[in-house]
């Protein structure tokens, strides 16, 4: 789908498109009971939404591909995630209301565990609380060197973000974070020669660093990863005519939210909380995207019965949603992560999509299985925005 | 698809495919029965020809989008509407036959109404008749000025064509027609620099037509949309190794024909009409291409029930289509629009296709509902072509 062609055709009127995205939502059977999470949970609610929807299931970037949130979420928005790409760094500094100033390079940081021989005992320092993660922070942060200035913010847990502020700072650098254990951190690797410099200036910070948290237990070294700049991308405002929410408990579905300029708005942990900040805001906005996590959190951690605990309380909240009855109501997920893989897969999402225009499809359920009959069939996620466009009644005419 | 690919592919055999096209085919349910206007219609040879035959749903331009009538033919016709576009002025000079020359530049356009205040008060001053229609476009001809000649010819009731012919004529002019009521009809403003002399030519034609029509009654005035010239594709004889005709009542559709190669034939407004047409020319062609109208007008009139009858009709022409045994025999629609809506939509087209290697879907009847079975899904209506092709054993194997 060509933004181009949606920005030419997009007009405004009062309709309200909500998109849920329920993270990680697709699965795989139980070996033991042949049922998928969504064929094992109880979700009355979600069975009959599907009843009376287009269904079917979305390709978030393409087949095979098992996306990471970032594209899954940006297909979702309409922006090809092949097109569209984003580095972690960015996403992090987005996630937590980061001021980036224009040619700040930002890295995702991790504390990490390092051992005598100089090698990664633990990636994530055994998962600091966030008031450690915050005292660590402080303790690195006020480092300046050669005109550069390295701030650094805390993000949750191990995790926190690290910004090269100065002069000329280029993202062509590797990633320090090797993924495994048992290795020693990575250089600073320039990609190209106009990283070398950046890349000089993150090896002296990695220095200071190891230097600043040698007493510090568990969290004696940082890990950083994903060097980016922030993209200048055109807004769903500027191409859909869409005035745009993202309701997220978690900075990271924030913060692409604001990529493609969204307002953020607050949320909790629960699918309650986002709905109950959706009605809060309904009247200032067109287009709401509300992010559920606990249904991937559940999966990623391989824990089968609590992604069906997940679903089923996900599912209690979707009669305040239905109540709210927004012209056109998506529910998908960014992509999905089976428990029985405990990770993102690349299996294609349950997807449904109920608005006046869109006939029911004779779905009896909303589970892997029953939505194959969906009239939508299994399609690219980056469609989505142009069906829900198009349902609300805010796409002209393509063309004499 | 790729028309290179396929140019590169066909080769000529004595097959003949037939391409129906029921303009504004697919629907949606009336409220008070859940029923489709296919779903409501008695069309048992069109559902048996449905049972014997490859089904399922065309998409014409992309998810979402509700295309005009030229974008709709040409995809089915093979070309990519997207890369293949055409002006509305082109498209009314080639239905009525007009003999456009090298470098002119047409327009499409209406007579209207402007009140005392020179604001448009109906855009279709009352859809004047056609007889009304020829006369007053006699009065605006025969206007020359600084070296251009403005040529006029009535299409259709209160629309008419517009050439503009002479040196240096540009089709970077923006529509006088605001496209609403209650506004006054627009400057011909250049949409860039070598558009300044044609606006300025166009302005004075304005001035001169508003001279003209002052005591015509409801017919004060006209606005003109579509700038445009002649775009040379490469026609359906050059890619596809066909000859192929166009048999359609209204001038639009032949001309879209024309526009790719086909030749016109004369038709009628009934599916019958152009099924005489077709056994008289059988052996002159290998490709139809047939154009039955009344299933779109009523479906854009809002009239469910005519839609239905006009379904019904078409309907029982269908055996005389079946009996001249066509290799490859499509019905499908350049669009849907249902009813309900009163309007061109975006909802994927039902699509049926009987070849000799093309199996039996097992779809009961031709419906929204019941090709959800077919074996070819939701598709590019572009890729209809390849698959006519191949079933009339048209191409060639691809590699090695």
């Amino acid at each position: 789908m060509n933004l181009d062609l949606l920005r030419e055709l997009t007009v405004e009127n009062p309709s309200k498109i909500v998109l849920l995205v329920m993270d990680g939502l697709g699965g795989l059977p139980h070996p033991e009971t042949g049922r998928t999470e969504l064929e094992t949970a109880h979700i009355p609610n979600l069975d009959r939404l599907a009843q009376e929807s287009m269904c079917g299931f979305t390709v978030p970037v393409a087949p095979g591909i098992s996306p990471g949130s970032g594209p899954g979420h940006l297909a979702l928005f309409g922006y090809d995630p092949l097109v569209f790409q984003v580095g972690r760094g960015i996403l992090e500094a987005l996630g937590i209301d980061f001021d980036l100033h224009p040619g700040d390079v930002a890295a995702r940081g991790n504390f990490c565990t390092i051992d005598a021989q100089g090698v990664i005992a633990d990636r994530r320092a055994g998962r600091i609380s966030s008031e450690r993660c915050a005292e660590l922070v402080a303790k690195l942060n006020g480092f300046r060197v050669e005109g550069v200035e390295i701030v650094v913010a805390p993000v949750r847990e191990h995790r926190f973000l690290v910004v090269l502020r100065g002069e000329g700072m280029s993202d062509l650098i590797a990633d320090t974070d090797p993924q495994r254990e048992g290795l020693p951190p990575l250089p600073p690797r320039p990609l190209a020669p106009e990283g070398e410099r950046t890349a000089h200036i993150v090896s002296l910070f990695l220095q200071e660093a190891a230097r600043r948290l040698q007493d510090e237990g568990p969290a004696n070294m940082i890990l950083l990863r994903g060097f980016s700049r922030r993209p200048h991308w055109p807004t769903m405002g500027e191409v859909f005519k869409l005035k745009a929410a993202a309701i997220a408990y978690y900075p990271m579905y924030r913060g692409l939210g604001k990529l493609v300029g969204m307002e953020p708005l607050p949320s909790g942990p629960k699918l309650e909380d986002a709905i109950a900040s959706l009605r809060e805001h309904w009247h200032r906005f067109d287009f709401f995207f509300l992010h559920y996590k606990a249904t991937d959190t559940a999966g990623e951690d391989g824990d089968f019965q609590r992604k069906v605990l997940a679903l089923e309380e996900a599912d209690r909240a979707i009669p305040m949603l239905v109540e709210m009855d927004p012209d056109v109501l998506i529910v998908t997920g960014d992509h999905s992560t089976p428990a029985i893989m405990a990770a993102h897969s690349w299996h294609p999402v349950p997807f449904l999509m109920r608005a006046r225009w869109a006939r029911g499809d004779g779905c009896e359920a909303f589970n892997e299985t029953a939505l194959q009959r969906g009239s939508l069939g299994t399609f690219p996620a980056v469609h989505v925005m142009a069906l829900a466009l198009a349902h609300a009644g805010r796409l002209r005419k393509f063309g004499a």
